[in-house]
């Protein structure tokens, strides 16, 4: 394909001196561009082609040299990674070595916050601000939020502190009416009642002007309590955003470029903080995506002609535990499921359509999801979330403090558990066998095949105890159990031996291999919390070497380390870091993950090395 | 003292069978009883004054055989306490074996959800009115929440979530404008207005009534664009919980028990979330208490004549922050300092005389103050965040996502890090070594000194990386180091020998002395991550036996274990469970962090059992 356009675009002040005209036909250029590199790499394209007039209007308008661009979770950042100088290097995004999905400082001066998680990009433009005012550098920064972003406390957090503050801010909602799957909440009823009531602002002014001009205005001045006052107070700050101290510029279409520049520059010649509430289609411009945004929020290479992707349709963790849960839910219906905007990518689907009213989608708010949970708990039901494991670090106190303290049933099934590829270091699933080993009375599952996963997920709903079912993204072998899950015991693949291989989960296949050829024991540490110290002691009794594994920062090692202290243990993990996108094959062979590693490891162990 | 009235309440129900008149009287009964109890034991008493007539008039309308009361963060459940059975315990307050000072269903079938940390109580509350829904029980939800609640996150969550469902839910807002100390933001701002304009809600259906009836609203809605729809839309939900489907019931005087009576009866019958907002005074009937509420919000035992505390005046470690941070922001003009609702707790309060431009109180917003210290530390400045160990596991996300992901020079102040005493459970600063283990990039400096301290924080903001600076709640020994910190590096106390104590910060003293004593070597561990390697490799290659002492969950240990093996390493520490409250010294002998387990450990590890 040729981009007429787009090939001239090099740099920022190269979409700034373009005429007005070809403003459109560029946002159609980069759409396509997108749509083509996209289908070849897999990224999260439906968020990129809603905001692509918006980004060009930023860079028309905005000058990076002073001014700093954030953007809240950066799936749509697409485009002004486009218009940064990355064009050519963009058929590398998310993989090894090339571009990542999501803004990265250390990949571009454009990119001024890394940003991956939802609802961050406020909180860090008012401290960027703030941190100009205090430094006397002139220039504004600029966060664009999508609509999902406002169902997370921390942006009424930062709300709430900006308070007013003459702050160089400019916040540019980014409002598609969806965020992941669609938008839930009272913040979302607010912006439709907004998105639907064209002309407002314009009616908003006119009355109040009225008011000053008029002998009615006179008349509700005397009678009516202060009543213009009163109106001023009421019709002008009514506005959530307006309360919390911003000019609120909207509703404005967010596919017209030239309007958009107007309005950006009014926003930046203000010096305080202004919201600009922009209304945009999430998937613009490509009919597939158009028709289903959700799938193509985040979506593996597709066909550009079918926007099919090829090899769908094996049984990922996800499926297995939607299917389950909803057998589950026939048998008991205590079982309530809660979702924080994932309700397809966690598999959860089809019990929402089969139970709607014990399905809760909270919106992207992980914290009250979990505490939320808690309180159906204390009065009788069996909660289960579905969450990611990345986006259960936002819930942790909560999980610690109000689940666990107490004690109470509640399951959270994590998905996206160990290395998640080509999403890189943002949504790596690899911290929370760490820090959940901090957490009081939780038990932490592991399961290695699909049929593990459901019987886990059983027992933990039926223990009515705090628990975590830990699983990965992609798919797990669907063959039998060997032997029925029992709480807080690991099971013996192959007989302890001289060494032993301890792991459970997407290792477990491997180390079972790898033992059996090799004479070594096997245990498939089904519950990485409590320990099996039945299991420990005998090893610790034998003076046996033992090798853990694991797919995520050391944490049963060690644990295993201090337990059979002083036997033999080494441990082959992921040391505490950042992991950047690539396959997760690769990113297993970063970190030795490999049979031929494990095999010369336990070799080594074997021979005394 | 004689209680006339309190001394027949001794169930829920006898509060309801008083006449009106005896209301009052027994609200000053109540109050004088806890400051007389109070006095004796330390507690929240300020929240605790404030909140007696909402919380008798709470037990006179609501029935808890079939209603619950959660009760944000817990400080202010002193009168629900005493009316429901507990009276008679009240002077075991906080105390070993005692009473909590906070709810909790293990001690009362009254408290309905345990609280600690601020803003649950919505999220709660949402959670078990629908699951009281769902399971057709009848009853309402009623949380009692600050207004230092509102800067929260994650009760914004639960009202986007709440979204005006049909839910038997009664929040009651005690309004006492100030949250910890004096309140911030654009919620306090918002409630201030309403605080100060009486009779605002009489006036609004003044206006709408008005609107219905008269000429003048046939002329509105003739000629001002459906204007009386307007004003429906817009002044009848124009108050932020409106527009999250509350009927907002306000301002009541919440020391009026008839008039809060009446009040709660009708939001009662509602049958739909309802939002009753109660003006308090904190502190209210002790003169000492309300001249000085932020001194009287968590107190030490005082004196009932004097409101004295007896043996004030030591220089804890809050203290010793405070000063060196002050002096540090003298010479490097980039240091800005955040709080998130406890300036005078983590010691800030002359830091934010001396330097308000450069001090920022976020409220009650853990969150937010890091991702914000995120953003200031990308354009330049050097944020260091005074915050408390239990309330970091908030920021769990936002530190590892938004600061060290990044890698940002951001330095952390932890105080109340380690066991915490009477405030129990949901205090305890014994988590955060081993959750904050799994933190890519982050340093963990724990001093054992006043002076190490003061130079840790320096050399922390000096390396321009992600720190945590730890440390506990009361006092370090103001003693000179005996060598400089080096970043990194474990300082050998005792030459290493044989047997070899590793601890830092509060243990340091007594593994000195035991050590000292009995020739053993002890190693300061000044840092928790990264540990020093150098040092574990001589231990290891001299095949030592270590004892790792740790006044928190095991985690250094541990990871000594896992880097030491096979040498033989015992760790005396917390195991992962949940510490009740007691004296700090009561807690430490339950887990055996008493000089003479110390040295009977080391003497078992010299003799090789």
């Amino acid at each position: 394909m040729d981009y007429p356009l787009l090939r001239d675009i090099h740099q920022p002040d190269d979409v700034k001196k373009l005429h007005k005209k070809d403003l459109k036909p560029l946002a159609e250029e980069i759409r396509a561009f997108m749509v083509e590199r996209v289908s070849q790499t897999g990224g999260h394209i439906a968020s990129s082609l809603g905001a692509v007039e918006l980004i060009l209007a930023m860079h028309r308008v905005f000058d990076l040299s002073e001014d700093s661009f954030i953007f809240d979770v950066g799936h749509q950042a697409y485009a002004h990674k486009i218009l940064t100088g990355r064009k050519e290097k963009f058929h590398t995004l998310r993989q090894e070595g090339g571009l990542s999905g999501f803004p990265k400082r250390e990949e571009s001066i454009f990119d001024a916050f890394d940003t991956g998680h939802a609802s961050t990009s406020v909180s860090a433009a008012v401290g960027m601000a703030r941190a100009k005012k205090l430094r006397g550098e002139s220039g504004a920064v600029v966060a664009l939020a999508g609509d999902g972003a406002l169902t997370g406390g921390l942006i009424w957090e930062a709300f709430n502190d900006l308070n007013g503050e003459a702050l160089p801010l400019v916040v540019i909602l980014n409002d598609n009416g969806m965020s992941i799957s669609k938008n839930v909440g009272a913040i979302n009823r607010s912006l439709s009642r907004l998105r639907t009531s064209k002309g407002y602002v314009a009616m908003k002014r006119g009355v109040v002007r009225t008011l000053d001009t008029s002998k009615l205005g006179k008349w509700l001045s005397r009678h009516l309590f202060r009543f213009k006052n009163w109106l001023k107070h009421i019709l002008l700050p009514n506005l959530l955003f307006e309360e919390f101290g911003f000019v609120y510029i909207g509703t404005i279409n967010g596919h017209k470029p030239k309007r958009l520049e107007k309005i950006f520059a009014r926003a930046r010649d203000l010096g305080r903080p202004v919201l600009v509430h922009c209304i945009t289609q999430k998937g613009r411009g490509y009919e597939y995506s158009e028709e289903e945004p959700e799938r193509f929020h985040g979506i593996a290479p597709f066909s550009v002609m079918t926007g099919k992707i090829s090899g769908e349709g094996q049984r990922s963790c996800a499926a297995v535990f939607g299917d389950t849960l909803v057998e589950m839910a026939g048998e008991n219906e205590n079982i309530v499921a809660i979702t924080a905007a994932m309700a397809s990518g966690t598999g959860l689907s089809a019990f929402a359509e089969k139970y709607p009213d014990r399905f809760f989608d909270v919106g992207i708010a992980e914290e009250h999801a979990v505490t939320m949970a808690a309180g159906m708990a204390v009065a009788g039901l069996s909660p289960v979330l579905a969450l990611y494991s990345s986006f259960l670090q936002r819930a942790f106190d909560e999980l610690l403090h109000d689940v666990c303290l107490q004690n109470l049933p509640v399951v959270i099934a994590l998905d996206r558990s160990g290395l998640v590829g080509e999403d890189g270091e943002t949504h790596q699933g690899i911290y929370d066998p760490l820090f959940l080993s901090s957490v009081p009375n939780l038990a932490v599952y592991s399961p290695s095949s699909q049929e593990e996963l459901s019987a886990m997920l059983r027992l933990a709903v039926q223990r009515r105890r705090p628990a975590v079912v830990r699983y990965n993204r992609g798919i797990l072998p669907d063959e039998k159990m060997r032997r029925p899950i029992e709480y807080g015991r690991w099971e013996i693949v192959q007989p302890i031996a001289e060494v032993n291989l301890i792991t459970s989960g997407t290792m477990l296949p491997t180390a079972h291999w790898i033992a059996k050829k090799s004479g070594y024991g096997c245990i498939n540490a089904r519950f990485l919390q409590p320990l099996d110290t039945e299991v420990l002691e005998e090893l610790r009794r034998r003076n046996a070497k033992i090798l853990v594994i694991e797919e995520n920062v050391i944490s049963l090692g060690q644990r295993v380390a201090l337990w059979c202290n002083p036997a033999r243990v080494e441990c082959l993990g992921i040391p505490v870091c950042a992991v950047p996108h690539a396959t997760v094959a690769r990113q297993r062979e970063w970190f030795g993950l490999t049979e031929a590693n494990i095999e010369r490891m336990a070799r080594e162990l074997a021979e005394g090395r």
